[in-house]
């Protein structure tokens, strides 16, 4: 997860950030972008590819923090838009109760989902987005896969921090477990 | 609830049609059409006019039998361009999982919806429609209205059947019960 | 899927039951019972185990027709009774809809689940049974599993008719794929 | 929303909680405790009466936050025993996604909930409680009421921070918005 924009952002510094992190669960909202059928049927997952802190590379979900003051959905488009460009065109869900909630742990057998930095509860949306993606500078690359590629073996070994685990719950809401 | 396309298909006899009604439930879709803002949230809600059995006229969502051998999402959409026209361009959800089942019986005490001609089971959807919408012949008109005013007791009590109770349910899955 | 006890009932005779099944799709309730602990998670999940039409033996979950007139919980309740016993306890959820819904085709290919018999679509729900359960006439037995040992390939491959593919949806529901 | 035994429990100073109020969203549970049928249908709902910090009396539904490193079932079963007693016995859902997400702002025209003293972010759930409850030192009493009384306006007009429209989102959820 990044939160180089929201720093950017300058709604909590650094070293505030760094404290709630020892203190608090942090509230993220993450984003598993698709492109579906005319009949909603998932067709290809988007999956970036990040660079993480140890300087190794992760398949990875759109997501980020929550704001002070901000609503979950702004934070959504927010967070999309930084990651997916500005002409992606999402369509967010009616309903605001998300598939599912990923609580990620410093310590990474609580859960199976694992965050060294924090304790951090993300609210999961599968989001079908339109419009033309381009990855934007905190992401190396953005592929389409099939459902079946997203939630193979070797695919899915490119995770980290559980996220592989995020994908295929993702894949079952829409049906699309192989 | 109108079943006039669907008898046209001819998969089934309108003798066999009444044979089976009068013997097991009859599986349907139904769809909440609505307008929605760029962050997902529910703008205006689309409601039919329709002319019933006995010559009155009631407000009605989108609705009709799922077909022998017919997926789901085939049915949703089939029904949604026979009620809204072939450019109404709904956004079917990406789970199939329906956000409320209504149990329509002869016997309006059973479950407060009800259905003179039969036992029928309906799979409730929320329906995002980008498109240009024409209400289609079975349909007198249809009408935008916001949640506040589709929920309004003016409104409800235009419904039949207890589909004032659905139209609260979708907005309340919508989070936009006023 | 068993249909034994239904006919019993007798509200459809074999004949009237095989002539719906050539033309309307058949409503069925589907349950995978769960043992639960005392913050809700699913600790493990009841299989059956079922002689089919074809002579060979499969796992099965809990499934069953709704009846005429029947209401959905009811449905529930009698199928689950009717599977696991008298004092198996079970817990429905609050909410009637499903977490998914299962469409059935004589053909395999269309949906990936199968029954030869018939177009069947069935509301399936995740239920928590909490008291004594023993497996009826219809079923050979029933086995209790971890979410890891149900969704490991040797046991998937002893389901039938795709319904491997369910018990790891609903796992996934539970937040216990693995 | 009271959050008296968090600080006993020490893992966050009054100091240091005022400091991330007013800096980042606040992670909550809130539970709707309900009495259900064996079929599972709510037949009542359980409200507390609240003293509130400007001496005034509220209806209020069980909530409370999430702790560092605290997982969300384990949060929920915390804020049920504080509020409920000992020997609720509450029957938590199967999945963890909350049937609602609920933003409560400072300022009370974003959303409609309000908390004058924070950004708090609650998932919502509706659990059925099985035991004897008793309301502890944090409420005065603990009404059981129909889904109808509930849902009254005499009863509605007795919450406050926008909670009614919560009671009701509940409601329908269980299908039971009369």
């Amino acid at each position: 997860m990044s939160d180089t924009l929201d720093l950017a952002a300058g709604w909590l510094s650094t070293d505030d950030l760094l404290a709630a992190r020892g203190t608090l669960p942090i509230l993220y909202v993450e984003a598993i972008p698709v492109r579906v059928d005319a009949a909603g049927r998932i067709t290809a997952v988007g999956l970036l590819l990040r660079a993480r802190p140890d300087g190794t590379v992760s398949r990875a979900v759109v997501a980020g923090r929550v704001l002070y003051r901000e609503r979950i959905r702004d934070a959504l488009i927010r967070h999309l838009e930084k990651d997916l460009g500005a002409v992606a065109l999402p369509r967010l869900p009616v309903s605001i109760a998300p598939f599912t909630v990923v609580e990620y742990f410093p310590d990474p057998s609580v859960s199976g989902f694992h965050d060294p930095r924090q304790h951090a509860v993300a609210l999961a949306y599968v989001v079908p987005v339109d419009g033309d993606c381009v990855p934007s500078q905190s992401a190396i690359d953005l592929a389409w896969l099939t459902p079946q590629e997203a939630t193979s073996e070797a695919v899915l070994a490119e995770f980290s921090g559980g996220q592989d685990r995020l994908i295929r719950l993702a894949m079952a809401h829409g049906g699309q477990l192989p």
